[in-house]
């Protein structure tokens, strides 16, 4: 075999990881217990490998909260001290079998949603929706006594009651939720309305024949229905359990994780294990929630969420969405040429996802490095818009930096040259 | 003032009452309290008014089945007499204010879903879905002593916890629901799919806190959650109540009623009262649930369910919707060109319903006869296919017959000529 068909074997082995994945929710876990290699005293972010003095200032702020939250640290003096001298631990998110959204900050004994993709074993775990709380967002980069507070509330009171229900029902597939909001102006990033509304409707008949505590049980179908984009996370869980399947797969070009912090963006591929590839992080473009922002308050790329688009959703499924497309100025030929783009950049087809906006024709899907190097082309991705000093001012997207696409394709050529 | 100019601010008059009704569910009632008109010895039907002798086998069935369910008859035979004597009297549901959805079959003890435009205070009823129940269904034609004490067990035993339901929470608007529903691929007539879940997650947190026996709780969730297109009939009432204020206004040209018997189409206009305009029923184009239908098994249009059209949505939204229209083997620019086609017929567009797929455009709104006749292009309304021998066995859609139209026009003329 040629090193070509070699690579193309390879591949087809990767995006049929992809597509035949079955990830399904079977778990809420503390994050120690789910996800591979988190230590009691380390902190994950988004994006590439970072220090703690290059991080951008959400990143710092969300160490030190962590830090706080965990009770590594009393003061922030002491959280700070602990962080510059390694005692605090410092990983990338993607550098295990999580997801950093957002900021990404993840400790030890914070609840997880856990996504198994059955096919395969693999387990992703994500961050879960903060809820209907009005106080500001962790995984937005913003951090109080309150949102700590809301974070155990929600691990404590309300967590315990969707992990039994979720067990009882011996798991809850998500593919069918992402396939059905597809065909209802989701892609799955910016927009999850439909598949929100479809998990409500799997999930409340289950949760109201609980044998639970009536007051309680009110406050968890609160927390499901009033959540904005509550099922994100069960999406980006989804892809990353796929793309974790499709990791490690030899020879292959495909890229398998994208995520920036604030100062780079990165890339990986499932033939070059956890090698990272990156680039300055780039801006995006889109449209701010007041016209009190503009590009100064913006932070470049920050947020691991375009997992989704690195297993073929979110701004890779754009002609599904002309609703979210339209945040950006675009009409509707627009998204659908934008996704019949990306056709030029990916390995296959994704017959999970036929989009009544293609004529059903199939999603691209499994993006392949040497043809986004080749054509020039690079994968748009959708996300939140961070300000500076944290807290979400905006919705837009981006192309990955080529810059990303070209590193790795060196150092694969030179790995599988030797 | 010109009589052209008449006609113009009429239609004016009568097409705001579409786009500004604002259809709010409000109660469940016997049919016989809320149907004007509706006498205790009286069976309605759907499409333009027909004599028993002349009926299909369908609506036959149907008063039968009607007078058995209702105790105007102990046997068969003694209804069919009954019928023809004009003992058990026959009047077309949209000679009243409701909707003859299918084969329109109401009887006065029949539970029905009241839709009050608050606007005008103008109320509809219309005949609720009956559930997931597999026995067959009432409003497709069939009727067996199970699918009558289907019909008993939601009026008796259902109902009145969604009766106090909607009392409590002071109603549930409706427009809100088809116009997020219009955003995610619903056309509100052949599929309401999502209109379906934004309903469910509406409802099932104030059904989940009443104060009533979970185990009869668990049976309302399980018919909501579970009925296929519960939320139809809530579209049709809101059509209704809207159209039944825009009927009888002097001078104007808009259509507000649409309907067939299987035997004749017929429409209604705003300026002519309650006069009928009829041409012989034609066919549906679609796609069958099965290869063992052919033509020969469909009966020609009928139901009232085209009231969704007759107020601007189904097959006049296509647009919305390429996923019902691939149905008939339309492609979304066929979609899309049709909603185009409509604006030409249509007196306005409705601000309510901006569609992604049209770049936010609004639906076109309101046929006027006059456009309909000068441009020869007919309303597309879509529809369910029935068997002759009930049940129903596809879907699709037909042009209405342009010789309603043009009957309507000559009658218009003449009488506001005099």
């Amino acid at each position: 075999m040629t090193i070509k068909e070699k690579i193309e074997q390879a591949n087809d082995i990767a995006v049929n990881h992809i597509i035949d994945a079955n990830p399904v929710w079977v778990d809420i876990l503390p994050a120690g217990e789910v996800v591979d290699g988190l230590e009691p005293n380390m902190i994950l972010h988004s994006g590439p490998p970072i220090e703690y003095k290059d991080m951008v200032f959400l990143h710092k702020r969300g160490m030190v909260s962590g830090a706080l939250f965990e009770g590594l640290a009393k003061t922030e003096a002491e959280a700070v001290a602990k962080l510059e001298s390694g005692e605090i631990k410092i990983s990338s998110a993607l550098d295990h079998n999580t997801v950093g959204a957002g900021t990404g900050i993840i400790t030890s004994s914070m609840a997880m949603i856990v996504i198994e993709n059955k096919k395969t074993g693999v387990r992703a775990a994500t961050f879960p929706a903060e809820g209907p709380f009005q106080g500001g967002l962790c995984g937005w980069g913003l951090y109080t006594e309150e949102i700590a507070a809301n974070l155990r509330y929600m691990r404590d009171e309300l967590f315990p009651v969707m992990r039994e229900l979720v067990h009882k029902r011996g798991g809850l597939p998500i593919k069918p939720i992402l396939a059905e909001g597809m065909q209802m102006g989701d892609e799955n990033h910016t927009r999850q309305s439909a598949a929100d509304l479809i998990f409500n409707t799997q999930i409340l008949p289950d949760l109201f024949r609980m044998d639970i505590d009536k007051a309680l049980l009110g406050k968890v179908m609160d927390y499901i229905v009033k959540t904005p984009r509550f099922f994100h996370c069960f999406g980006q869980g989804a892809s990353q359990s796929a793309l974790l399947s499709a990791k490690g797969t030899p020879y292959s070009t495909m890229a398998v994780a994208f995520g920036g912090n604030g100062v780079e963006f990165g890339i990986k591929i499932a033939g070059m294990g956890d090698e990272w590839f990156t680039a300055p992080a780039m801006m995006m473009k889109g449209r701010y929630t007041s016209s009190q922002y503009s590009e100064k308050d913006q932070l470049p790329w920050l947020g691991d969420s375009c997992v989704v688009e690195c297993a073929g959703l979110g701004g890779i499924a754009a002609a599904a969405s002309p609703i979210v497309c339209s945040l950006r100025g675009m009409k509707l030929r627009d998204a659908i040429s934008l996704t019949r783009e990306m056709y030029g950049i990916c390995i296959s087809k994704n017959r999970n996802y036929p989009i009544p906006n293609l004529d059903f024709d199939f999603l691209p899907c499994g993006i392949d490095i040497r043809k986004v190097v080749k054509t020039g082309i690079s994968p748009e991705i959708h996300g939140g818009m961070f300000n500076r000093q944290g807290g979400l001012i905006g919705a837009g997207s981006a192309r990955i930096p080529l810059q990303c696409f070209e590193n790795a394709l060196k150092a694969f050529a030179k790995n599988y040259r030797e």
